[in-house]
């Protein structure tokens, strides 16, 4: 998607002019993964216009194998994103109707092909909520690969502007079945898979670790195929200021990482962010609690960094993951 | 409609800003007359959020009447701007679909309150190329509009990425029977007329006065309720330098301005300052020489200002209109 | 007022560049309420030049009625801001003199035809400190809104760069027999009207409450027309830091807003939003909480939106009414 | 003063940033008198306060001796600069009523001090047009300068925003008795001397030279203590399209300069970088030919820099002098 | 190579920002053929910091194949850029001593592997001008494509601030002997081959066709191996202002381009451009005649874009080609 | 140097504009002195091109003389500034290999001259870092200063990417022996001076103070010409979040500053403004409880300053010394 943005925290009524960028989830976990040295392809559609070819682009700069997007269509999805501050919550207008990937067919995904040989699938739930095409398309790459034994990562990533929880439970529930690792946040787990684990409150999801967990339990124990569940919890304070930690189940047994203090530049894609550090770990690293430490320090360095996009490499992760790493300056 | 354009002359491909502005044919005349202190109100349908309320904002800003204006539907359409030079054209990426005047329906314009105690009703060959339900909203002002003795303007404004000729010929032709004053250039009268007036060639625009004289008359004799017919004739070299001049048919006798030589900021909407030049003049001017002269005058100018609109006042077209505008330096 | 600011937190000497933007207590507090959806008129004199008419074409692109102002005089006054940041203040440079409305004369505004049919008269204490004339100006619009029982609001608003206490307390007592809403923040209890009520420390202006109580009892009592006192109180630790709260004062009794923990984007006219919503809540609200609950939203909004003017919507408002109204995100 | 700018050729109404630039005549003579590496001292009064701390440092940044400067008064005069572009004339909208220099007082300008060991004394046509004071100062140095055998320099630069031509003529008639080299263009003789010299048609100033040449006759014949006269002549198509050419008389012989052909990005100051350009050949050279060929050339590069300062270097004009100097690409 | 432009047309001295861009000769013409549909492999060395990742990345963005490319060393060349306008020279200041790419030794590159199953080999003659060690490099690759029978594309460009024509010829003499297409424009015959083809006046290049012609004559009777010369001819008035034309020669016969008069954007890498286009029409076309056609479209549109790279695709070219491509609005 | 730094807190990979300022330990104290009313010159060798020019210009700027910088050799040293945020640390990329001062000789410093009539030299250890050669020249300066009285401040200012401990112990113990007035921070206790004073926590130095002063007595227990040792001690908490305190030792008795907790803009040269505040005091006070109170009160204001400089006045200063200096607005 193109993301256009006012300049700093100016609301759209004011603004003569847009920041572009180019993101979206399944993107920004690709670039995230490109970027710590991993070979990653993306897969969605694109138009076969100027817009098209810049998000392509952006893609390919990152590291990102492009050769699989499909070209087509009538336009690029597009999302305003007026940031908050402070009291002021920060504020997405979608712009996606039409867009060529919402109105992709099911015949132009050829899995065989396209899956051909890879270590990991990913997808957002995002996906499956654009159209009932595209949930056709995700769960035949979820067939494939439990077919031959692809493991599969999926970030529920509910969003209540594209459906409601009954729709997304009823999606989503089917999917859960194909998935090895889940990523589920804050309200995730009751909008789409109907386990309660967080009262909606904000500013205290740190406190309500106890019931995340049990959250994560119900989800092992309603889809076995998953093995591991990972979430981040946070007390967001207001717009800049909120605490930062994960959570991550596996085998029965949970894994917290440290907690992080945070100065938030932009809340956009730590989600993702997140995503693409777990999915690195799971890749080159042993140990569970290593694989909860990463993510969560990849997801909360995304909070520093402007645009989707979570333009850091390992040793910006590692650094972080020292204590104090906000504290140096490097020179 | 919202515009986003790279900074200065850059490609779409290498920007990470756009400049955003408001504009669209009749909004572009709205604003002009607007600036030149006549009461004018625009409609259109605009959705409900931030961005319809930012391009009502704008309008506003200038002095058009929005009250009229319907709110609702899906978005806001927009139009990219890549800004050519020299040999390498100006080029527009539409991203109009599902806007949400394209889904307006018919049955949301009530004529008889909107256009009551009007004095003029202007409209662009752009509305009913959107949809075939437009195209009956703009028939049935049309038809009000004669009923009531209300003069009808229209600007043909071609657009070969919006219909074809056929699609364009087969119902311009009807509207015409409706129209008071046309403004048809370049390729309009062929596009949208069937008339044959000019090759094509815009490099040669004004040597071609000829038969754009001849196509003129054609559309006098073919449409007797068209009582004047105007036209902007170019001879453009480049996309910073051209020629420009006036033509305006009234009562079986033509009216030439006089040639001005550009050296062009912008080539977008000077069609549409010309049509409210020539509005302007007909509300306040009694000769035909005089309607031919400010409209073009107000045409150029555009040419000189960044945006869809034309932000000048009628001072500033009088400058111009004297010989050696440019030269001065007002201090 | 034009407002002059230099990028992010730069100083003077380092700019070159200026943000122009266009405001005052006045017409801040007039495009908030138009901006709430209510009718509302602006009344000042502007220069009949291009500055001029961008700041009325800025008030009425957020939908202020702007035919009353007055065009003429000499120039549009100026103010540069340098915005401060953590230890270092915020700083005003005035460039007001020989302003258009500096030098605006008693004769040129006729009460009976600006007055006619209005619900609320607005005017803050900037205004008769301009100028002898301009307190003459005042006085007569009181006057008239005396007789014909139109509510008076008075926003104290003391500058010290502008008058001395000595001037301020002659003048502002007089004008106070006519208010019936005052509005009077920190220094404003003193320096306007001699009665002590904040000790002149900001960072502890809310654990002053009992004395800023004192004072407003005090003024009910002094000026038995005025009906309702209503006071921002803020504990200021630095230029992002801070805890806002509102008071009121309505018939002997005290209702107290919520406090809010704030980061601060920009901490002008944050006075200006309050007095608007504050009026907001009177024409549309029933109890004197609500109104308190409202106008302190309304100001702790503005400290996250930059330029002189409070571009929010009621919802917006609403939002931050709900506990952690910045926690959240909209998408 | 402070000069206002709206990016590119932007009109104010549409501009919500300006770009800031400090200049005025004389600063910018002496700005490129220093760049072109003499010793040179400015003297105006600028405002105790951070623009008038500003305007200082920015002559001083380019090597100017601001020593000299009187320090108080109220504001930093201003003036915003329209761009103008093709036929739209640039325009300018002066503010400077108020400003420290405007009120300074005769007292305040000890000349002995001043023009203590100088070799040359410049001055524009604009000073003693500001006010009555400050020609009784500009009076009083040239008294001072002709009893000390210092040459005055004086550029005639009529302001018809400034003053009219009866008061000009006043004033200017009794100093050019002071002055040894004049410089006057296009209208400056007939509104400052009362010479008819140019008919003021600017689009053919060059093609006048004759008349020019009379005019400069005249001057030396009514001014016996004026040695030298010299002009720029212009042909000026449009905004961007002029011609230029340099024109001096001296002892009875007329020195004529190449004509450049320019695209001018930037049309003001130019005049004073003739007369820096000229000051500095009267300096180091020995020809009038000479004089006259840097002193256009300085000029014409002018036109190339955007700002009131000729931010060039002895060896960019040397360059320009050379046939051809902008079809190389140094690298 | 970082470039560091300031904005627009000003100088190094009034800037406080800088447009960073990343290009050079041969990664310029690796872009251009992979947006032209090529696939393309680019050789160089890029210190292991965040600049030279950006300078890889970038090249990546537009699908050029950067896996060859050696990282180490100390730093990124850079060059400053001040765009010129009008009779002021465009002027470059170069900042690559101590780069990684200067600093690269020969036992780097193996040519084996690097030049294994290509097609063309292209350098320019920068690169042997960077070292003595990069002398030894560039002979090692044509030695090789000569065994391997792969052709060799060389554009001669010299650059007199990195070697004098003595130098240059003494090496350039040497690998034309491997050469088999040889780029050579204006000053290159002379100062890399001392062969007399043009006297040095920039804006009268196209004038010396002839003279041209004997020049390229005489390169293909000393460099036998050498099939095809190519040129492009400018006559330059201006920095904006120029006209340009293709001129080649195969097996004895010339091939003339049509003439474009130009209005300049930015004046760099227009050679590079054509050298891609060059390439790209040896690579898909059959006649002579196309190769120059194409190529020179290519160049002059480069002219109309910004930064080093020639962001066309072959739909912009062919745009070109036709007679008047800057004349139409694509709408 | 030349800084170089993306907008806001982006990072290099998304810049495509870089801010540029000047700046440099030695430089940043010279301005701060001058901005403070002092007379003070620089020294400094610089290239003899348009970047060397600015950056000479720009210090000439804020009233530094200088008249004795050299010019010549290569370059202007570089460095590229990541600003970070929260956690993410600020990154400095150095690219000043080659630069003009890295490679002056000692024979080019004649300090009989450049010396006589000061009365107080400083130096920073990043200048005898820089090269051999240059540590012989700081050597003779001080051998002077120490021949004539001349009091000498050094900042230690070890840089980890310029040399190890043992390097700068070698040195930087040598020249110790001339230092009269010594700065040290942080780690420079150890690194360069092998005395223990901070374990390299940053984020508890205050909490250190104990050792610290065990440090300071050390250090004048060793060097006993140095008869003031003071220090900035630090908790900084992330990138944004921190708590300064000053901290001074004379005669034996410790001077503590009051404690400030500072939001960081920028973090960067506040040494240099703590060392420019010493030194202004140790010129105009008595006391040193003043000293160390001025000092870091010029230190803290420095991190709400966007680039090297610390454009504030003695006024500005004055006011953070004031308790609640942000809390206040100027109006």
């Amino acid at each position: 998607m193109l993301r256009l943005k006012p300049l700093a925290n100016n609301r759209i009524m004011q603004s003569d002019v847009f920041e572009a960028t180019y993101g979206g989830a399944e993107a920004n976990v690709a670039v995230s993964l490109a970027l710590l040295g991993n070979d990653v392809a993306y897969l969605s559609k694109l138009p076969a216009n100027l817009l098209g070819e810049t998000a392509l682009s952006t893609l390919r700069k990152y590291g990102v194998d492009t050769t699989k997007i499909l070209r087509g269509g009538n336009r690029l999805g597009i999302y305003f994103l007026e940031k908050g501050a402070s009291v002021r919550s920060t504020n997405v207008v979608y712009d996606r109707a039409g867009s060529a990937f919402a109105e992709a067919k099911q015949t132009e995904f050829h899995w065989e092909g396209l899956l051909k040989e890879i270590d990991y699938f990913y997808f957002s739930g995002i996906t499956p909520a654009i159209s009932d095409e595209l949930e056709q398309v995700v769960t035949a790459a979820c067939v494939y690969c439990q077919a031959h034994n692809i493991p599969v990562v999926c970030d529920m990533n509910y969003r209540g502007k594209m459906w409601s929880p009954e729709k997304a439970q009823g999606v989503m529930s089917k999917l859960m079945n194909y998935v090895t690792i889940c990523i589920a946040n804050d309200e995730d787990f009751e909008a789409t898979l109907g386990i309660k684990a967080f009262d909606g409150d904000m500013s205290r999801g740190i406190d309500q670790i106890t019931s995340f967990k049990e959250g994560m339990l119900a989800v092992t124990k309603k889809y076995p195929n998953c093995k591991v569940v990972a979430s981040v919890l946070r007390n967001i304070r207001s717009v800049e200021e909120s605490e930062w930690m994960g959570l991550l189940l596996k085998d029965g047994k949970f894994y917290e990482s440290a907690r992080y203090q945070m100065h938030v530049m932009e809340g956009v894609a730590a989600g993702d962010a997140f995503g693409a550090g777990l999915m690195h770990s799971l890749l080159h690293k042993a140990q569970a609690q290593e694989w909860i430490d990463f993510a969560i320090a990849a997801s909360v360095l995304k909070l520093t960094i402007t645009g989707d996009l979570n333009l850091v490499q390992e040793s910006d992760i590692r650094s972080v993951m020292k204590k104090g790493g906000g504290a140096s300056l490097n020179r």
